[in-house]
């Protein structure tokens, strides 16, 4: 019973996402869903996206929080048009929140939609939203073994990119076992080992975004 | 129709909850459900503890994964009964899922019993088991805003340790910021900085544990 109620609302949420799919792409709007833990390092990889591109591509971000919008206090601060949704209590963003949203964004003028979904790495993976791609963040603090035990985010992914790894020398952190992780699960998402904070890897990560946007 | 079936789930929820608080105190057993985000300090915590606890009280560890028993593993080796649910997707653990668990842990013989949750800052939150305390840890690399951003489960939780203050000269955090924000959600909470790494802190959380048991 229950079962069958989740599988109701999942493909409800498919057919919202088919919309969502068909509106972006109607509007020639890119739209990336970014996810990732908590602190993993979501809104510095939007703020330090839009600050290299925010003068070539338009670009319009959702922020999404359960509770709070210090985050898009942050991101509106960059001139970019910052959307807040509070999910209130909810651990992920859904198609019809996001389909709310776009109807308060002027898509005709957004190349690059980025949507910050909530800091979770297990429930946003579940929700088709009709975005063009998925990007996951996993930080070095967070350890090695996150593929393996957090698969369907990982699988779900597009690009998984690798942050903070200015701690590489105060933590353990051994790539080959992340990175075979990520082979088992998703052998296709594209791995770059960044850091938001020295901007090491900040260009590989621009250069595949491009490269995507213009596929 | 869909909040009220949430309703039901939580009620029911609640019902079982309340049946593991009377098998736990009839058997004289100390529970502990630990959350926190993904790679904040869990096993690592649980880990340090049982080194420091195992020869004074009788441990068992219940590990919830959605996949692998990488964590049940480390734990086992400290020759502790260790239990592991994989939840199969599900992002937290429910009163039920615990009620199963506990039919195959000898109670009998078990002083303190600890249940790490599934790595996630939103949905365990959400979930009553009928245990004795929450504890939840924050780490100094997720950031000092987590009480803001995540209020439901701050505000359940009877401890907040915050982790990894080994990394502190190489990151930011404002504690005034921090634990502004845990008293503005759970003025109670006790408040303690540990390092699961160096050994900082354990001290203070171990007195804090074994006053605990003894209310």
């Amino acid at each position: 019973m229950e079962i069958k109620v989740l599988q109701d609302i999942l493909s409800a949420n498919d057919r919202i996402a088919e919309r969502n799919r068909h509106l972006l792409d109607e509007k020639g709007v890119f739209a990336l869903n970014l996810m990732a833990s908590p602190g993993a390092g979501k809104t510095s990889l939007l703020l330090e996206t839009i600050k290299r591109l925010k003068n070539r591509v338009s670009i319009a971000v959702i922020e999404a929080d359960i509770a709070s919008s210090l985050d898009a206090d942050k991101i509106s601060k960059e001139g970019v048009t910052t959307l807040q949704i509070n999910t209130g209590g909810a651990c992920h963003v859904d198609a019809n929140m996001l389909n709310n949203a776009l109807e308060s964004i002027s898509l005709e003028d957004t190349d690059l939609l980025i949507l910050e979904n909530v800091g979770n790495l297990v429930c946003p993976a579940e929700f088709t939203l009709g975005v063009d791609r998925n990007v996951m963040i996993s930080s070095i603090p967070e350890g090695d073994d996150k593929p393996y035990k957090y698969p369907l985010m990982f699988s779900v992914a597009n690009a998984v990119l690798v942050n903070k790894i200015d701690l590489l020398p105060y933590l353990e952190f051994d790539f080959r076992n992340f990175s075979r992780g990520v082979g088992v699960v998703n052998p296709k998402a594209a791995l770059m080992q960044i850091s938001c904070k020295t901007g090491d890897g900040m260009n590989e990560w621009i250069s595949w975004l491009l490269a995507e946007m213009k596929k």
